[in-house]
């Protein structure tokens, strides 16, 4: 079982901030800005890849729905936010289950490194 | 009228890559990665805090319906690529009108800038 499932069973501890019959979101272990959630299925989707058009449309909505809501309670929908999902090698995706990352609390520049490497 | 809601009509000329009833996508003019797209809701909705649960949902589902279908016609589902919603200042959100990018083709790095400002 991956790590978002066991965080989803409640095997593996986290700071939950929001939980609802499809979605879950907790706070990012290593932070990469003052607010750093992870939001995710509770469905084993492994990338956005996977996402099945008709079939997980409520689920997509859901996590977005839980986005904004979040990003109310914690404080940062006037201030500014970002939502990422990373998918595959590229982007640098390291938990091979869905999943979206919101961030704000400080100003977060780019959108991507500037070095092609 | 906004720059999107004018590519939308046609009064602003872009390179399209997709467009279906409630959604297009366009190469944006400033690519921060080989593969750098912009993809908008047709609908002129602000920021995703304006997204409206219940009402968008299907807008929702069918922007990132596109941005699957996208990354595996510009060859990077596999090889791997980035989705990114700005929503505010702190985000460094340039139009508002909400869109998402897409990016690939090269290593992203990371999802923020490290420089706390």
């Amino acid at each position: 079982m991956c790590i978002f499932c066991k965080i989803v069973q409640g095997e593996v501890p986290s700071r939950k901030v929001y939980e609802s019959e499809q979605v879950v979101a907790f706070h990012d272990i290593t932070p990469q800005a003052p607010v750093h959630i992870i939001i995710i299925p509770k469905k084993h989707i492994v990338t956005m890849n996977e996402v099945e058009t008709g079939t997980d449309d409520a689920v997509i909505a859901e996590l977005f729905a839980a986005a904004r809501k979040i990003a109310q309670e914690l404080g940062i929908a006037e201030s500014g936010y970002r939502l990422v999902n990373n998918c595959n090698e590229d982007s640098g995706m390291e938990v091979s289950h869905l999943h979206f990352h919101l961030l704000g609390g400080r100003k977060l520049g780019s959108i991507v490194s500037n070095t092609v490497s």
